[in-house]
């Protein structure tokens, strides 16, 4: 069954590929490491562009289901993954500007503040260490902007107006993502170069956080962390018909249903509808493991020299 | 349709009552006041006790669908309620001890602790206050127990321990209840005089807390704060089969179903299955609101004296 | 004694003015309301602010010492107080951006941040509201912008780059201050329509906050939340020498003393020297109590047509 | 000068104790390991106790300055230090209930809630774990009690009560400490076999918490985290007068001082007086790695199969 996109929003590319197409300026590789599967979609054409619905750049997956087991394994093979590729991204050399996007105060929204708490932040560090240690040091500065509800300013206008004062030659953006599919949430880093667009995420609404409205290039790594109810009702409609076909019982049901889907859906999710979201019951525990994954893998892409990186380390920089 | 009971658990009785079954020794009362429904259910007979599959005893229903909407005059009016009602099932005079149930650190699951960080704790006062204040002094004692999972022992005993020693005259338990319908969550209270029992809640697994367990009576206060995951998944299995069978389209679904129904919310919500819990999105503003609520409803129920409740004020006690 | 100003460092005029000095260009007021004292210190020569140590400008110390009971009665006095003074301070309508200074992780530098969490953030809630209200409402945004430790970046460029971006009016700033004197802790306000200069604070380094580098006119709300450990151990050596002195016995001990009063003081406090700082126990409490005060007299000051007051308090905006 | 014992309190056995004394009874080894100093004194008669104004028994105080500078090396040499004595203390095998003393909402009294927070309970596992880890299993399980302001039940009821019902074989304490002494905040580990006494300590009054008042053994395990500014005072005039002295400029000082020396510093502090604490700046930040330092000697230490350990860091037990 062809899944109504847009319906659904996800800000997984992954999840909006169909793997089984070939098309120019579509490239899909994947890649198995211990328990922790690579996928990377490389997308070059306005076509391949308007078939997984996001922009052309590079989309790296890195997915680990004994995350959900709290695996000490997993989590060190998917922070030293996260590590290799966002090496790869990252210019050896330069000033970056990271930005945690969201609510500290909202567990599962908080990801980009908890990861900001764990970054060494070095830019105010140059005049400190010894001239030998600085020349190996990469100067990186944060940023936690906070949500429009709570600031009553666009976040992207909070963060153009910093980059245009600090003027860094990369931002990276740390975001919460909601996902499609239960199977994703906290056990999925999604990494690109295509930056942040307006989109559902965690938060209502975003604004573009991109090298069109910054000047410089964006990274930015997500993790889904919920998944809309409305996801699970959708999915049990779409799994219970496939059920009913595939017992020859009912074959038109589907047409049928079509028009009152969405009406269900409602009626199930009232009065809350637009704002339940699904979570694991120990939500709290994993935002900050997850956070530690991912400040581990940044931390270390963006400090290479290692004796610089254990120098902070032992500063708690 | 008939819902198969302990498949989708709910700690409310209102949820297990057929409204219209009449039998001896089950009587339902309604009344609204304003925007708030309340139900009182009294149960007297082992017939009816089976039949609510809750213990003989009386279960207080306060609602308020504005609470959605964080109205501040609908917190008024359901505080007030919860006042009210706290009051005819609380002995004029005695030491009460007030146990904040649940996980500090899981906010779904931090109602208890919450509310106890908002209580008028007296019972170690009474000297430093004035002979004619302390007459009219309630002594209240104020318990946050932790959770099995990090403290290794069960609550109940840690709660039957401290009972023995300070010997108070009623429990009161407060508590995040599990509720089988969207339209409950955050915003109804359940008040009942027959303690607490092994049952999901929104923790795991919980141990008595019973006037049988302790000795002393105990009411309960919760309010549901998650629905299970499953139960969106199962409600919306029921209402599309609901639905086809009023379109006369699918009269053999319904049996055939049966057997697979678990197995397809199982497929559905893999590889989390019974962890998931289903939350609005502002859960960590609603769950401050509502212990506001809860603690000024039961300050006011414990305290009756206007002056000592107003000194009590001032002191923060 | 003339007190070596410079040494022990202070946020407050109030601190530095000699009472008893007749300068052109000082005015002071006193006046009391209840248990509240206020005096208002005008400065408006350059003879006045280098007496003062302080630009020309408007300092109101706003004092309470019930504050330290935590009297709900001093409370409101001060949070009406403050809203009077910010009244004639702020122009009827405009833009306001509130900045929240200080490092919400560090309680007695969290003043600012908790102060933001309480405001009635309004600048994006332009086209939600009806257009009768909407005239009414003053847009209102809120900024944390954290501490240079934690970011990398110099406070200032923070507030400077969103300043260029979402142009206000008026910004008004929130910090912790030091003081020199222990009776001022928790105790008083002090309001300025000067801005905030380099100093030590509570956190380390500031960089200047004013309508010189913003280009719009700066409010800062202020309270002190530590003395300096040192403020102590020298309050204690001025203490006893006027005490010796008073009793004839020890004439000269003062001059020499001047010498080695610093080494003194770097001994008893080795190995910490300069970073520690005196608070009451309870400074966890303290702080919430205050947040809630000055938000309450900002909040007032910001919105001053009562229904939209009302309106927003309801919306919790 | 002989300190006035008593005046300013200590926890700290290591600050009470003459070491110049030579008694029957007392007997005190010292040792160097890397940076970090330890201290073992042995308290066998009633002479020796009344000299150290603390009961008969072990104290082994371990200190590191480097913590200060948050030095990751001095950490794992205090963490492994802590593990080690710990050992000693501590049988092979039996049910240890460990008890998170002070208030988790008052930074610099929480180190109790912080272990505890970060200690592998495991008294819930034994029927989830195969038979052949559970035989190399400690049952550990743990309490925060919570502080009688917060409760209106004396700490040491709350212990004593679910010690009654649990049966364990050892009982250890944790508990930020009030030191006389700048130089050992945040510095110095005390352990010791003769639990907890009434005493000032960082929160205001304890019950004993002891092998007397329980019927099992106590270890307490302490930091101290905070010098009471009385301290700071007191220091400061003996230090001036002591100079004075070495100067021969004044004589009697001292004497006459001694009616007016509580006065003085009343006039200093006033109108908190007993209330203030000194810290430094970042204690949030040091209380997290202190519990982190603690927390890591403790799980060691209980337990000691490297196996079982492993897989409980896994579990996150």
């Amino acid at each position: 069954m062809q899944r109504p996109l847009g319906m659904v929003y996800t800000d997984l590319a992954l999840e909006t590929v169909q793997r089984t197409t070939e098309m120019p300026g579509l490239h899909i590789e994947e890649e198995s490491v211990g328990s922790t599967l690579i996928t990377r979609v490389f997308v070059s054409s306005p076509e391949a562009a308007d078939h997984i619905d996001k922009p052309e750049g590079q989309y790296i997956t890195i997915e680990n289901r004994d995350l959900i087991k709290r695996s000490k394994k997993a989590q060190e093979q998917v922070a030293k993954s996260i590590a290799n590729h966002l090496t790869n991204l990252i210019p050896d050399s330069g000033t970056v500007l990271v930005i945690g996007l969201g609510n500290r105060m909202a567990t599962p929204d908080s990801l980009g503040p908890k990861v900001v708490d764990r970054l060494m932040v070095t830019r105010h560090l140059g005049d400190i260490l010894p001239p030998e240690q600085r020349k190996n040091l990469r100067p990186v500065a944060a940023l936690t902007p906070g949500v429009l509800g709570l600031t009553g300013i666009e976040t992207g206008e909070i963060i153009r107006g910093v980059v245009d004062r600090i003027k860094p030659d990369l931002v990276i953006a740390i975001d919460a993502l909601a996902s499609r599919s239960i199977q994703r949430i906290l056990t999925t880093v999604q990494i690109t170069n295509t930056g942040i667009r307006p989109g559902s995420g965690v938060g209502n609404k975003r604004s573009a956080i991109t090298q069109e409205t910054l000047g410089v290039p964006v990274i930015a790594i997500g993790i889904p962390t919920v998944v809309h109810a409305t996801t699970i009702a959708q999915e049990t409609i779409e799994i219970l018909v496939r059920e009913l076909k595939e017992q020859h019982k009912f074959y038109q049901l589907l047409d049928d249903l079509g028009d009152n889907q969405q009406k269900l859906i409602e009626e199930i999710l009232n009065p809350w509808v637009t704002n339940l979201t699904v979570t694991p019951k120990e939500i709290d525990v994993f935002m900050e493991e997850l956070a530690d994954v991912v400040s581990k893998g940044l931390n270390t892409a963006l400090q290479r020299d290692s004796k610089t990186y254990t120098l902070l380390t032992d500063l708690k920089a």
